[in-house]
């Protein structure tokens, strides 16, 4: 119960080992000032998104730090990529409880700088508190698009095709895989499917390379962060619309369609798991091949699944015969 | 361990009931978008800061609702002032423990909406999480500057005059006495006396008012969060002087100067307490009158505590008999 913020000696000490270096941005003033200055560009708008993510309820508290680092900055980065953005930079409010020190530090600072590296995208400013809780981490990230040029969840229509990047499910597989040891051998996973499927879970991959690509093809998009039925039904609630996908035409790691050709209801945590980080876009049918090379070309794979219908409800997921999926729940949620 | 954030029904329901309608800036989208898209006002720097606040750290688990949202936001806030910046707008992450619901959340709602409201301060877009611990607000907020003008720690020279808005070590003196019930008789404060510290410390005062005569008259400011001693510490670095202050020229609330005469000691609390919220400033001697009688017209007192000299070193405080104090801490640390 004592001030705003963790101060001095020991905060100051902690900013200029570990957070100062990465504070490249000559705004940032090296995190010696208060706040950061930045000269936006113009002809652009900012696009903002903030994400936390919580130890024992977003990640396992004895996952990597350096990896801890980058999913929290990644889900941000995820955001910015379906929304059609340039990262510009972003601030972190990083919560610790006592006993975190350098040893948990150290990792997560380099592997948030080197994630700011790849991506373009700055540390421009922070906060560093004490909790009596779990390591909690927010992050606020800036992003430019040209103006009045963000790509909405609203603008879907009617005979949109609707498309995803890369593979959905993993990463709810891969949870599914760390609770339960048991599960790789039942899905007759090897060892490496199922690093595979834990590595999408524990380091999503931000697909910002396409993110100029989108704002040139799309009507609408979003990220798949809450499972793939729940955000698309989001999407489609805020375009006035419904969709029909086919749930053969989803595309699947071979670790996932492994696990779910051993266990064939898995189909529900593929679609309604979360923690995917793909893109689920909605494209005018004339837009999607030249979406699909040029998303191809830089190392993306974009993946036609279904289409935009007329009308209102949840988008309806059709297996190969037909029948439509009925799901307990289409997203997660924890409230 | 579940994906990266609250979802769907739970959360999108908490979003529209109470947060949705503070979202006023048609660039939040009414929160129903996955990030914000605003367009800076041209020939402007944008101002960027975030702090975070947590339970049983920063405020009371039994604080009023309406009270811990006034201050996760206004200490951002105070930090726009003192960088002399117009607000635009705030990112809120809100982490909540189970059983954490309406009867909460309402009023937060209602506090937060209320300052959002008074600062001009729109609620730009926000993420709603679960955590295992206590409640932990973290607030990104953007503010304006005009181009390069954002008042620094760097900045003072020697000679300029050393000033403070409103009365320093209230909070401070607050947070004792919600500590401990028998100090208020201990100093001889009245009810109205002990409630009018306690409120300092429950929510403080952002000086947006001054914050554009700031930028007139001021070589360099901070606002004093880590109190007094530590933080005039800091801008001294990040300039490379040094500072003198004269202990009897500390503006001091009625309340203050009654806990004080009755335990001389509080003196080493009311310099380096924190959570004062006051702007701190350095002033070339020809402005100190000009930006007094500016800021007084707005409501807001400044008063000349000392000068900055040339040299390095903690600023020195000297009592009325010219002798140094010397402080246990010159700033409060978690770390």
């Amino acid at each position: 119960m004592t001030k705003g913020s963790a101060a001095q000696s020991g905060e100051e000490g902690l900013i200029a080992r570990y957070f100062a270096p990465l504070a490249k941005h000559a705004g940032a003033f090296g995190l010696a000032d208060d706040a950061a200055a930045i000269t936006p560009p113009t002809g652009c708008d900012l696009v903002l998104k903030t994400d936390g993510i919580v130890a024992g309820v977003h990640f396992f508290p004895d996952d990597p730090p350096d990896t801890v680092a980058k999913k929290a900055l990644r889900v941000n980065l995820s955001d910015l990529a379906a929304k059609g953005a340039k990262p510009l930079g972003f601030l972190l409010t990083l919560v610790l409880p006592e006993g975190i020190g350098d040893m948990w530090l150290a990792p997560f600072a380099r592997g948030l700088g080197a994630d700011a590296e790849a991506f373009g995208c700055p540390l421009l400013g922070g906060d560093t508190d004490r909790t009596g809780g779990p390591i909690t981490i927010s992050i606020a990230a800036l992003g430019v698009v040209p103006q009045g040029k963000m790509l909405r969840r609203a603008g879907a229509k009617a005979g949109d095709r609707v498309v995803v990047t890369g593979t959905i499910g993993d990463a709810a597989l891969g949870l599914l895989l760390r609770r339960d040891r048991s599960a790789a051998a039942r899905w007759g996973l090897a060892r490496a499917a199922r690093e595979s499927l834990e590595a999408r879970y524990l380091v999503p991959e931000p697909r910002l390379a396409i993110a100029e690509i989108l704002r040139a093809h799309a009507s609408a998009a979003m990220d798949v962060s809450d499972g793939l039925a729940g955000d698309l039904g989001k999407l489609c609630r805020a375009s006035a619309v419904t969709a029909e996908i086919e749930v053969p035409c989803i595309p699947l790691s071979d670790g996932a369609r492994r696990a779910l050709s051993a266990e064939p209801a898995l189909i529900e945590t593929i679609i309604t798991g979360g923690d995917d980080y793909e893109v689920v876009a909605c494209v005018p049918a004339g837009n999607v091949e030249a979406l699909r090379q040029q998303a191809s070309a830089v190392g993306v794979v974009v993946t036609e699944i279904g289409s935009i219908a007329a009308g209102e409800g949840q988008p309806r997921f059709l297996a190969a015969d037909g029948a439509q999926l009925v799901f307990a729940q289409h997203s997660f949620s924890h409230f």
